[in-house]
């Protein structure tokens, strides 16, 4: 018999909520089952252009979906100045916790967010899609060979993309109140991940942010970038930008072998994803060409990375709730580990670019 | 009638004097003439294996080449070190100059070399061969089209390679007395160049180093990076070294566009050379992909980037030779731009990383 799937709650009507709630649909283990906002109407027009069921609950407040006992998760995009406060009550209420990214403001608030849901035993998990493609797993691979990639040695990563200037003026991600962070936990939150995924999640030693952050008026970050250092002495790059073309790529080069990715965060198509892979690259004779190349290597997949986010998130939840499992710790770390380098990025800006021990 | 080609003598018998030799052979203006090292013998052996006519002179010496009334133009690829007396005799014999990089362990060492040329009226190139693939002018027509690229907002580069272990005891880059640049004037010198080429050539404000330079025992560097910004906020980073694998990446960020390539110094192929173009690249409506990709653009080439690199130098000299034109000065603009930058990037290493003003 089938195990009745996870019944997911959602905070709020956030854009982005459209792209997870097609995905709980999508994810074989979860299903839409209540929307709130502090509108009512809006939650009702919410539900009905995607996807809940006619029985879906809907609710004016954020408190009726926590107060649902039939409510098994919450996936939870506010804005990130509110995920203190909501996230601390869904674990308070029991509700397992999947929290858009940022995930915190800072790594004392994820503290506290951490805490609620260790101390009341649900899963936390963070809204990094990509984490969940089986290209990152593939990555992985080959990272880690120790024969086709080696050690690492530099890492480079960009995210940018160029915002509409009704952006620039309304949306919560440049409002000093909301999202304070700014492009820093916007797309730099994942090249902050992404690193951090080459370097096999070890923390570097130090960050320096780059030269040259832009704010915009109310002193929200727009564009900025940083330098990490790690003990080893392997390096990384990024730049994260509101203000230039969409791009998304990250160069992870060891001593036998480079990753290149053009799509990292998402990938251009759906149902595939590839990376480019060298392995012990080199010129031909004269150096007029290479003879060794850098191959394509494509991964398919039947689910979007993010319906198989909500699969994973709800398999560890399906675990806690009916065979009494304790959350899995892989996902909280991950989260605390890019908030603790991207508190340092931001202290280094804070502080005229000084470099700052993580 | 076709007009005789351009004399070259070689200075040397540098590796990579074998592909200069072969570009001089392809290239239609251009003949193997003369080459002279401080071994007559060595001198007979390259001349034989590089494809020079029965009736090339072989000298057992530098000077003997320069005295040698028949030589229009000379390729150096000496060590860095000796640039600066071979250079300057060059022209002082009224030679032409194509000089292999880093052109001068110094911005004071360059000028001295310039100040010949300049009155002694030769042209002056650096080596940098990949300024004369096809794909190049591609690339610059894609970044100067405000329709397309926009204005620049920043800049990553990637040269490293992994250089054997005899490369690390015994090869000239990494002698204090003959490369003192290092990993800097070589893969780093590509780096350099091209985000100088992404900026129009317009200089970086200041230069900093980024964390981790690594030095060999002698001091010599092995790896490194920087970050460079300009007036206008642009900015960009750097990475190059002689530990990890061969990898030579560029991404360049517009408001409008983006240029990436993977083989930016030596293409894949001699015979065709590619870069990745995305214009308003944008998601799709549920942002589950991108609803504008990045293009292939291929550009081939007749003859390969070096014999280009030739064909150009002597139809410059061609000129100043039969119809008494002047040097052409952007190429040794170039070249200066070039290295002030670099001294700036070392000047910072050497200060502790502090910012230096280029």
């Amino acid at each position: 018999m089938a195990e009745s799937p996870i019944q997911f709650g959602i905070l709020g009507c956030a854009d982005i909520a459209r792209k997870v709630s097609r995905a709980i649909t999508l994810a074989p283990n979860a299903t839409l089952y209540a929307v709130g906002s502090r509108s009512l109407e809006k939650a009702t027009r919410f539900a009905a252009a995607n996807g809940f069921p006619p029985s879906a609950k809907i609710y004016g407040s954020y408190e009726a979906v926590l107060d649902d006992p039939d409510v098994d998760a919450v996936y939870v995009p506010l804005p990130t100045s509110l995920h203190l406060k909501w996230a601390v009550l869904a674990a308070e209420k029991k509700k397992h916790v999947l929290l858009e990214k940022p995930v915190a403001l800072n790594v004392a608030e994820l503290d506290q967010i951490l805490e609620a849901c260790e101390s009341n035993g649900v899963q936390f998990m963070d809204g990094t899609m990509w984490m969940h493609h089986p290209r990152t797993a593939k990555m992985k691979e080959f990272l880690s060979d120790p024969q086709r990639f080696g050690q690492l040695k530099s890492v480079q990563s960009c995210f940018t993309f160029l915002a509409a200037s009704d952006f620039h003026e309304n949306n919560i991600r440049v409002k000093p109140d909301l999202d304070a962070l700014g492009v820093l936990g916007d797309t730099g939150w994942y090249c902050i991940r992404a690193i951090l995924f080459v370097a096999d999640y070890e923390l570097p030693k130090s960050v320096r942010a780059l030269p040259g952050p832009v704010l915009n008026k109310t002193g929200v970050l727009k564009s900025c970038g940083a330098s990490l250092i790690w003990e080893d002495g392997k390096v990384a790059t990024f730049t994260c930008s509101f203000e230039a073309n969409l791009t998304m790529s990250l160069t992870a080069v060891g001593t036998k072998g480079t990753l290149q990715v053009q799509d990292f965060v998402i990938p251009f198509k759906e149902d595939r994803a590839a990376f480019s892979a060298g392995i012990e690259s080199w010129f031909n004779e004269l150096v007029t060409g290479w003879r060794t190349m850098p191959s394509e290597h494509v991964v398919t997949t039947d689910l979007p990375q993010e319906a198989l986010m909500v699969r994973e998130f709800s398999g560890l939840v399906a675990d806690i709730k009916r065979n009494g499992s304790k959350p899995e710790q892989k996902w909280p770390t991950l989260s605390r580990k890019t908030q603790l380098v991207l508190d340092a990025v931001k202290a280094s800006i804070e502080r005229g670019l000084e470099p700052v021990e993580v």
